[in-house]
């Protein structure tokens, strides 16, 4: 029962038709069986008016769960119409990385009046998440997890869990710490709930702890979670003093928030954090002409290219015709090449020192598609341009030249582009801006002039 | 403490060292301490001769553990040294899920051997997953989950968690069914741990259950979990009956993999499923021959029309010299807009409904990107081209064809790039293979004839 686009625009009717009529207690039993996320995206459509008088009707945990998933905008409305009674009970339900989160999207009035409403230690832990800068554990991480000691047994343990757990965010991996609130190990609910009331917690723990620090990036975080199959991950700081966790659904956010991020570079767009619709027409501007322009600015080498040869391409025009095909082909090898080291490299699959075997398997790949093309080409320039379009230019000499200068192009976008990425990482550069855009404006200009050399050796132009 | 390059190599010698030394106890406390997938990672550079004695020093449930993160390639030749005992050992050890993933790669006098040596529950199992197709629910998920009866009180569910939670995949979501396995509720492990030991596992469950079927795309279910930050889905047949779960560690792959396929496509590569370097060059060659074939034979039309206009270019020819920079732009302009709609079509963020409200802030964004990219151009023409460079045939109305030209290639590139993906999406083709490479080669002929429009507009050629 998976989300349905149908079920929702009924949903909707529904729910308009109800408030209409204010057939509110009706409305309530319709949205309770929902999930948050699911309200909130009916919410997306309801009006100023309705949002706060549908928001009230839940009950309040529910509330607060909605309320996590609208966006910031939404948010925002709410909170400015909300009692301080109101806000505070709001508060009191969200957990502490769901709050930061909202906190970092609000303006500085609205902060003022969460931190205000806050309790004190919630408002220190806010404070103490903030610091962080963004990207990095820290600023992703929870601090309500369950902690347990060393010497604990497991019914004093469960007794913790039991009396502490409501309010963390998770009692599914519980951590070991001492006196210093040193991280000591760990141990799933799992290994608790099977172990004899008895056994003792230290000895039952898992010392070998797989452990972040606050300013690792979050990416690395995410990807450890994903590589051990982990819930969670502790974060300590400088003192190795456990300090935070960060959980899988929010290291799951942050793997697909950095796939959109390296899509969006090798699209040559300057990666934003909202979804697109909900991006302004200008944002999108600010994020897309940079690359444009530059991309468009070094066009101006192989228009120099282009000039320089005139003299040829006025000798044989029908050179001209197969430029763009030529450059076009370039520039989808170096795309296919580029992107799949970009990928591996960002999976973890290729490293600086794959180099050589990057660039040997991309020589034979790059060979035996060069040729392939190049006979497909040649069979369709002979076939095609020559007889069936009946264009006596288009001699076998002329295919002969596109046909070589085809391999060369693709040997050349192949290796520029699998070899680019991995050096631009190996230098401190993201490799993603290495990718498609960049790639083809540096195999187009190198194309061109093997395009021009072949047609020199072999036509004599 | 996350994974360094550095370590690894050291590690890696250490262990060379240990073997040839014969030091299998040192070379055991070594590893022990290690995550599986980290000790899997060192395997991979282990040669035949090593990899089964360095996997039998191994505890018997750590080395299952690494048998699973091994790849395909090094699982089967362990499996053809093991003896039966041994292939028995490993496979009461490994959960249900991860040996169909297994099966489902090995070859199949291997397969058969595996099945012999399961116990008769797990065979059947076993066969029942292999039953679903690939990339659907029913494929990705165990039938190794806690279930639980609504008559339960907390204290029997506990003992029946106890009791039989040492083999189940996760203890953390407990699904309640009725006599005849319909699923009714779920609850969690934190639910239980803080409900009264006289509570009645119908009472305090939650019954508004988002599931899947066996046959939904896995894509689909890894969304929903993330969506919903659920550690695990139900699976059900189409009777209701609970047969399966899926947890959140199998839909990040999921999810990883599937932003890896919409990357590949979008560079006009047919996705695979193995990770860069573990694909043959031949391999290689299939996923991107088909693709670059099918774009370079497209560009004929491109080529007509330049055959077609050849007289326009000879009366000016620096005309051909603004040919790549017009075309690249186009093709980077479409490759922005089609990527960011594709990449929100598969985050749902955006739908066929919202295809107006795409195209109509395309429009927008297109128009000032190209009068932008527009002017800059015009200044470069007139001050680098005319002026430094000195080439007097780089008049103010060619440097007007040209703009002309930029903003109208840049207004059709972000229209095509934009409704394309979600007019394939809605016939029910995959958004992610019209993108980038597909959409230059349409922009590429667009933007031409557009250039020759206005050339003989202007110039009068």
């Amino acid at each position: 029962m998976l989300e349905q686009e149908e079920q929702r625009e009924e949903l909707l009717e529904k729910i308009e038709d109800l408030i209409s009529r204010k057939r509110y207690a009706e409305l309530r039993d319709l949205l309770l069986p929902l999930e948050a996320p699911d309200i909130a995206r009916l919410c997306e459509d309801l009006d100023e008016q309705t949002l706060p008088l549908v928001f009230r009707l839940l009950p309040k945990e529910q509330a607060a769960e909605v309320f996590v998933e609208l966006d910031s905008d939404q948010q925002e409305m709410l909170i400015q119409g909300f009692s301080n009674t109101e806000l505070k009970e709001v508060l009191d339900e969200l957990y502490l990385d769901d709050t930061v989160d909202i906190v970092e999207e609000m303006p500085a009035n609205v902060v003022k009046r969460i931190l205000r409403h806050s309790d004190p230690e919630m408002r220190k832990s806010i404070n103490e998440i903030l610091k962080y800068p963004d990207d990095c554990a820290g600023s992703i991480m929870t601090t309500e997890f369950v902690d347990l000691k060393a010497t604990m047994t497991v019914e004093d343990a469960l007794k913790r869990i039991r009396r502490t757990g409501p309010d963390k965010e998770t009692i599914n991996i519980c951590y070991v710490i001492d006196e210093g609130r040193h991280l000591l190990g760990y141990l799933s609910i799992r290994t608790i709930l099977l172990s004899e009331e008895d056994d003792v917690i230290g000895d039952i723990m898992d010392t070998n702890v797989i452990f972040a620090h606050t300013l690792d990036d979050q990416e690395d975080v995410a990807q450890a979670l994903n590589k051990y199959d982990f819930l969670a991950l502790p974060v300590v700081d400088t003192e190795h003093r456990l300090v935070g966790i960060v959980t899988v659904d929010d290291a799951m956010d942050v793997l697909q928030e950095e796939a959109t991020e390296d899509i969006e570079k090798m699209a040559a767009i300057l990666p934003g954090d909202k979804p697109y619709l909900k991006t302004g027409v200008f944002e999108t501007w600010k994020a897309r002409t940079p690359w444009l322009m530059m991309l468009m600015l070094s066009a101006t080498f192989t228009g120099m290219i282009l000039t320089h040869f005139e003299n040829s391409l006025a000798a044989v025009p029908i050179l001209t015709s197969y430029i763009p095909m030529l450059s076009g082909t370039g520039g989808n090898s170096g795309t296919q090449a580029s992107t799949a080291v970009i990928r591996a490299l960002s999976l973890g699959e290729v490293r600086f020192s794959d180099l050589l075997r990057v660039v040997w398997k991309e020589c034979r790949v790059a060979l035996i598609c060069g040729v392939c093309l190049a006979l497909a080409n040649f069979v369709k320039m002979m076939v095609v341009d020559c007889w069936l379009l009946n264009n006596p230019t288009v001699t076998p000499a002329v295919a002969a030249v596109v046909c070589c200068t085809l391999v060369g192009t693709v040997a050349c976008a192949k290796l520029v582009g699998a070899s680019l990425p991995i050096l631009a990482e190996k230098i401190g550069f993201d490799p993603a801006v290495m990718a498609s855009p960049f790639i083809s404006t540096i195999v187009d200009a190198l194309s061109l002039l093997i395009y021009f050399r072949f047609a020199t050796w072999i036509l004599g132009v």
